[in-house]
């Protein structure tokens, strides 16, 4: 439960997940292209290498948290006979395809290999909100777990390595939905002069924090189909009403940019024909073919 | 506390809203354009109008609840002098303008004016969840504020009729967007054959529910301002990042329509000297002039 650990980037998440195997009581190397970044590490004992090599044969589990799959690929590639014999765990934000590629490159390499998706800022690193989606190797999953655990709650996804990514990304397009109205809320509301904050914490969270409640049941519509005549919102009333905020955005000076593809989405599920539906027969239309 | 009350309108909304007032044991008239929708009111004893005018003779408060402003003019242009004496409570979803331009009307036919903006689908109504913004008249907020409790808590905003509609269009574009950030991850997820009720469950809810607890501090970056260097998602990392999520959507054949225009805001912001700092710098970007 304590095996030493190499930490490769130390940007936002790379400190944050040193600062977590620290606090576990793993010995832990890190190494940053840019030296002496995160000084706050050095008071809680952390080994600087200067190296990417010297960092990377300190520990049989090396975790790379970089800014994307190129800055991996350019870090990696020259130090990769040194690879053979450890554990390669990649949290830096990819795609499936970058996944899989990385996992072929590693075992080619003689490395067992985990793709893994951050879902958590951050500061919720080491705490008890926040999960970390793991894909690749069940042998790595099943020997490192436990020295996982002390960044997040590890949630292993399938040995296509390419898994993580896929549910990762997923969820964070619905988080960038979720910002992305918020943005143009706030922006909205501030023509206005509300203020942000009241209007956050007595209005918005309280309803978005109702309007999840609706997604288990468009899940279930997506899987088993819909109940007829049980649309509670019907599509043709959502379109209907889409117009307005529109208007309301413009008329307020607002760019509507980030709502126009929802109402192109849902003008086109009423145009073929699911105006008596819940959007949650907007979906498939999403997909090609 | 037991008023008679008029609703036209038993579309989804309106029939919810009749039932939450017979439920609460109001005399409760009905009408709608279409005759005999929602049999199951007349078990709980609504009395059913046969002309609007009839309807709004029947009692002191009248709710309308139809499909736009339109049909709102359109349905109570001919009984205008009708409305004298009375309060009118236009459940309708409009602009601001439009419910500027309604209150002035009411005011010249004698009516007491009230805009509202139901924060609820219609299941949730005579529920402990969601809320109803009102304003307009406050006069007519005090007398009716207990009565239209029965439906969802009543929240005032202010004098100036428009204030509801602008907090509702903005919550509804908080929704829209978190809706199409998740109609977007399961068309996804949808693409490995990852079960959608799974997901949603197991994932996307949690994860959503975390992520929620970061727009308290948007509010507060945008209402005071930013401590510098304290971002922990810098908008340059998120920038980088946001080409996966474009790049894994067509790998896997979903179109990236509905995420387009949130990375073309990325985007902008860190052209504009944005990349340290976190998404609340997107907001006043989004305002013209
Ligand atoms: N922050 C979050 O909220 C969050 C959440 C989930 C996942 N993630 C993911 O975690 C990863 C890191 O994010 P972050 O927030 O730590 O980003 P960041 O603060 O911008 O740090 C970027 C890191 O990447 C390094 N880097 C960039 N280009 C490089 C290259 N060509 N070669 C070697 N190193 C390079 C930087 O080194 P220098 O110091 O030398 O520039 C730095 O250590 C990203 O993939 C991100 O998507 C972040
Ligand atoms: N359902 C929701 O989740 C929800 C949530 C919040 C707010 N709202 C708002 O509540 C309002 C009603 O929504 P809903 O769900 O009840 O919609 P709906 O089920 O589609 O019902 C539409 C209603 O409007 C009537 N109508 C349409 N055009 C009319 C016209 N020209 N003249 C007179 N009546 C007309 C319809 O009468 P017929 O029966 O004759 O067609 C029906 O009563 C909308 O403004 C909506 O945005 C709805």
């Amino acid at each position: 439960m304590t095996n030493s650990v190499t930490v490769l980037g130390l940007g936002a998440m790379g400190t944050a997940l040193a600062r977590a195997f620290l606090a576990a009581g793993h010995p832990t190397t890190v190494w940053n292209r840019t030296p002496g970044r995160s000084p706050e590490l050095d008071e809680l004992g952390v080994r600087r290498a200067t190296t990417v090599g010297d960092a990377v044969t300190s520990s049989r589990l090396v975790v790379v948290c970089l800014l994307d799959d190129d800055s991996v690929r350019t870090t990696l590639e020259p130090i990769a006979s040194e690879l053979a014999g450890r554990t390669l765990v990649n949290l830096t934000n990819g795609t499936p395809l970058q996944a899989r590629r990385t996992a072929d490159w590693a075992a080619q390499q003689g490395a067992e290999y985990l793709d893994g998706g951050i879902m958590a800022v951050p500061a919720m690193i080491g705490g008890p909100d926040g999960f970390v989606l793991y894909s690749g190797s069940p042998v790595a999953f099943e020997r490192y777990e436990g020295d996982l655990a002390a960044l997040a709650r590890p949630q292993y996804v399938g040995g296509d390595a390419g898994l993580a990514a896929l549910n990762d990304l997923a969820l964070l397009s619905a988080m960038y939905g979720m910002f992305a109205g918020a943005v143009h809320a706030l922006a909205l509301t501030s023509t206005e002069k509300i203020p942000p904050t009241k209007f956050t914490n007595e209005l918005l969270v309280p309803w978005l924090t109702a309007m999840l409640c609706s997604l288990p049941a468009m899940a279930d519509e997506l899987e088993n189909g819909a109940e007829p005549g049980s649309a509670g919102s019907n599509l043709a009333m959502q379109a209907a009403g889409f117009g307005n905020l529109i208007d309301a955005s413009t008329d307020q000076g607002v760019d509507p940019a980030l709502l126009l593809p929802v109402r192109a989405l849902l003008d086109r599920a009423v145009a073929e024909g699911h105006g008596d539906r819940d959007i949650a027969a907007a979906i498939p239309l999403l997909r090609k073919g």
